[in-house]
This record gives structure tokens, sequence and C-alpha cells, in this order.
């Protein structure tokens, strides 16, 4: 080979290495996190993930103990006007009760077939479990699955009249992408049911089915002509929700997470439970106070009251989102 | 630079580049499972992951996909004399004796108690329930935690004198690797605890706490003086055994495996619910052969029973894993 062209391979050799590494420093300036204002609330994310990830550092936590915990009504996806599983839950009610004629006899249900919108926004924990049992029991996990899919693509929220899949939270999704980015595990723990999010929690927010925890009711396994099948029963199995979450978290995980992320007095208990404890801990309450884009709501809400939760935000130093002034947009369809 | 240092220094490159090359293909001939005979059974293990993971290929699976589920007891480590667990709730009721001189009324506690080795093997699974009860229950989850990882340290296998984390299947360790390194997600799915689990099968069998699951008690969550508990109850949760394990399997993963490895007849359904379905599947039984270098048991066996389930590999074409023909070693400390 000629000498002229050995020493132009080596000086494009050189060239190359430089451009990638001023590529990967440029790389490194992108915002993750592009849809969060630059306030003390995005600064002390980022912060937290530093130390933690900082190798060496007095924080460091190794990968593999690296779990968050999020919510998921009122935290990644809408929660008013109703639960969105209450609003599937109601227009089951709608599509069985021709097959169930009783159930006209049984309030609140009887008003709300008759189409009555205060009973439906008035139903107590106590009416939407007995709702669950009715709607959400007698078939098998995998046709399930499919009524929740099925449902999923027509039903369109009253206000926005999009699908339901589309009222995520953008600054949410962008915050799980750059947890995982970071080497951690971002599980969900909901007090929604498990099968209803696992249709579509790893397409919409990338968390796998057995990232996902939730309240469920209990199946049976049965061998029917050959097939193995779950059935599902109408008796409760677990709520997790409130108390319920460490114990959910506990029984599914098996670890403590570094950092949680809710909504309100439903994650209170989750909250306690990462943050009051060795090393360095996050906790994150999203607020609603952006009536314009979203809603605003919290100690007087019906669904997802924020209280409690609130005030002990303060003595344990949990980091409170403010949707309207920590988000630039808050859904993905927003204009920016 | 000089033009002769050049074409050294590309030579050098060049030689680099073979030598990384004939390396790599050099470690692609190395053997991923040296513990396993050349039989057909290590032959199907092969066969089946090399079509799931054949990019283009009739019978691919999606990395996210490939989970494949182990029992532990008799699978993965020793079940024999009895579940290593049985012995650790054994020894716990000694040691918890003197503060509960009710025990010493209740049979067969009482017998056992007094040394009636007879007594303990005839247990059956009401008096291990009962047993579970009253020495698993009335601590936190971290307090029993540091009871299982104190008594692994100290305790000793009757027959082979070494610590029960040392009786596991050498085979089955590669076996989970392989696995891994093909991109599958490994579970266990136990009739044991969960909770006596998840302290060690990280560092033993490279199984994370989130990967385990297994049959529970109840937790309680509590704030005590500020502080966050989850405190065990003596109130059974769920048994991961038998018609369990598929439903455990729901519940904690929300897929179904593609592979599932057992070896008795609790591990019936877990095969049915892996195996009879659209796709390439693959279940195998880990069949105990071997009275010189472990035990020979099946039908018969107090623990472990291997009896419907080794009929049924007939129909369903599950692998039955010969441990004295199809295995080199059993136990890592075993001579080669």
């Amino acid at each position: 080979m000629k000498c002229k062209s050995l020493s132009m391979i080596a000086g494009g050799i050189l060239g190359l290495a430089l451009g990638l590494t001023w590529s990967f420093s440029a790389l490194a300036q992108v915002d993750p996190l592009p849809s969060w204002n630059a306030t003390p609330t995005k600064q002390a994310i980022v912060e937290f993930v530093g130390r933690v990830t900082k190798v060496g550092g007095p924080d460091f936590v190794a990968p593999a103990e690296r779990i968050a915990t999020f919510d998921n009504d009122g935290t990644l996806w809408v929660e008013q006007p109703m639960y969105v599983q209450l609003a599937f839950a109601l227009d089951r009610l709608r599509a069985m009760a021709p097959l169930h004629p009783d159930w006209s006899y049984m309030e609140p249900f009887q008003s709300v077939l008759e189409g009555d919108v205060k009973a439906s926004a008035k139903m107590d924990e106590h009416d939407i479990v007995q709702l669950i049992m009715m709607t959400h029991a007698g078939m098998t996990t995998d046709e399930f699955s499919k009524i929740v899919t099925d449902w999923l693509t027509t039903a369109r929220d009253p206000r926005f009249k999009r699908p339901y899949t589309e009222l995520v939270y953008q600054p949410m999704l962008e915050l799980l992408s750059y947890l995982r980015a970071n080497g951690f595990k971002t599980f969900i723990v909901s007090g929604g049911g498990v099968e209803f999010m696992r249709p579509w929690t790893e397409k919409v927010y990338g968390v796998a089915p057995e990232q996902v925890i939730g309240s469920s009711i209990k199946t049976n396994f049965q061998m029917r002509d050959g097939i193995p099948t779950l059935f599902r029963l109408p008796d409760l199995n677990f709520i997790d929700d409130k108390v319920g979450k460490p114990v959910g978290i506990n029984e599914t995980i098996g670890r403590r997470p570094i950092a949680a992320f809710g909504n309100s007095d439903g994650d209170l208990e989750m909250l306690q439970w990462t943050t009051i404890s060795d090393g360095v801990r996050f906790g994150a309450i999203v607020h609603h106070t952006d009536a314009v884009r979203e809603y605003a709501y919290d100690r007087q809400s019906h669904f997802g009251r924020l209280d409690v939760a609130l005030d002990a935000a303060v003595a344990n130093r949990w980091t409170v989102i403010d949707m309207k002034k920590d988000w630039k947009v808050i859904f993905p369809f927003d204009p920016r």
C-alpha cells in the first residue's frame, strides 16, 4: 500500500473518532424531558437520577435496584370525569343488560341503565366493586383482553373526543423513557384492574405486562375439551390501593422502589413505603392544577381525591408536580 | 508519521481484526450446556431455542414474549428427604417453641418437638400449612428475610453436609444462563414461599425478586412510630401449586410462558398452560432417576410425587429429562 494512502486512512480514522466524540457530547446535551418546563420540579427529577446513577458516588444505586413505581389513573392518564375503567364498566353494563333483566332491580344500576348521569357519578367504592363483579367476570382471560382492546379502540372521551389511550400525559411518557434510559425498571402500581391495563400499557407506556401491578378478581384454571383456560370469577382477589399498594409491590416486585409517582390519597402508603427509607429516594405527586388544558381538582374530588397526601408531601419533602406550571404540554396531541 | 510505521499499524489492525473474528467463531462453538450429555434431551432444548430465536423463521418469537418458567423444589434444587423450606420450618418450630408452650399440645408438632423423625416425614399438606402459619408469621418482611438468610448460612443438608444453596442442579444453572443469553426472561414458579426464595435466588440462579412467583401469606402495611412496615400475618394468601400455577403466572407475568420446566404433579397445569397453545412451545419434566448421585423417586414419593404428569408427558410430547442419563454432573461440586 502506498505511504500517502496510509496517511490519509490514518487521518480519516482520527477525524472520524473526533467527530463521533463531538457528536456524543452533543447528544448528551439533548433534553430528555422536553415537555417539562425548566422549573425546580424538573431539576429535582434530574438531580435525583444523577445521584443514584453516579458510579462511585455516595448515593449510587445498583441498576438491579433502580425500581420506579407509577400510579396510573390521574398520574399517567386522565381520571376525569371518572376513572376510564369505570366508563368501560358502565358501557359493559349497558351492553350486557339485555341478558341480565335482574340488573334493572338493582340500584344504582337501574338508574344508570335509565340514563341517570348523576347516579353514575355518585357511585361509591362498594357500588364500583359490585359493578366490576357484574361486568368483568364470566369469561376467560383471553376473552376479557379482547373486550378491553375492542372497547379502547372505539370508545371516545366525552370532552376531548379521542381514544382514551391518547389521553396520556406526554411529560410522564418522557419521564418513563428517561428513567429506563438510566437503568430503571418502571412498574405501574394502580388501583385499577391489572387485566384492564395489560392489553395496552406496553404499547402506550413501554411497561410490559409483567411490570403492571393492579387490582384483580379471582381466576380459575380448567382444562375444557383438552384446552387450558383461565376463567374470571365474580370474586374479589386483591385491591391494589392505599395500604394495598405496598403489599402489592412487595408481593410482585419483592424490592422496595427508590422512586414513586402518584397523584392522590390512594398513593400515600406507596409514597411512604418508597421514601421513608435509608438512601436517596424520590416521591412525587402529580397535582391537577390546570382547568384549561385538563382538570383542576384535589381535596374535594370524588375521583382521585388528593388531600392527606398533599399535606404529607410537605413533611416528607415529596416533589409536587404542578401540571399548570411544570408541563409545557399535557397530552401528546397538544400544540407546542 | 513514517510510511513504514503506518504499514505496520495497518497490518496490526488487520491482524487483530482477523484474530477477533476467529475468536468469535471459536466462542460460538463453545457448548453453553457443558454439564448436559449429548442426548436427545439436550438436542431438543437447543433445537427449541434455535427455532424461536431464528429471525425470519416461521417459529420466531419476539424477545419480549420469550418467557420461561421453572419450578424450584426438585427442578432447580433438592427436595429430599423433604422440601428445604419444611426443614427450615421445623428448625424454626424448635427455635420458637420455648416461647410457645401451647405448641406441645398440638400434633404432629408435639411429636416433632420430641424428636420423632417419622412424624415430620408424615406431615400432610394441612399440617404443613399450619406449620407455616406458626413459624413464618409474626414479624416484618425485613425480619423474615434476615431469618431465612441466617438459616441458609448455617443449615446443612443431612446427607451431603452442605448449605442447601449448594444443592442446586448444575445443568439447570447452565440452562437458565443459556436461555437468558438467548433473550429469555426466566421466572421461578414454585409452590414454596416467595419470601423464602427471594433472599437468595438472584445470587444463586440469576433470578431477580420480581421474577420469583410463589406461595404467600398475607401482609399488612402499617406506619409504626413514623416507620413504614409490612407485617407478616398467619393468614394464607395464595398457594402457587397445581391449578394455582397458571393463576399465579397470569397474575404476576400476564403473559403465557413459551417454555416450562417442572418435576412433579404440582407442575402439570403449568405445563398444560404453557404447551397447549399455538406456536412452538417447550415443556420438560426433570425425572429423578439417579439414586447414587442424588435420589430416585417418582410415583410413590411423599415429596415431589411424579405420577399423572409423567403419563401426560407422553401425550403432550413433553421432554422428560433423565437425571441419570442426561446429566454429566448433578451438583456444582460433583467431580467431572
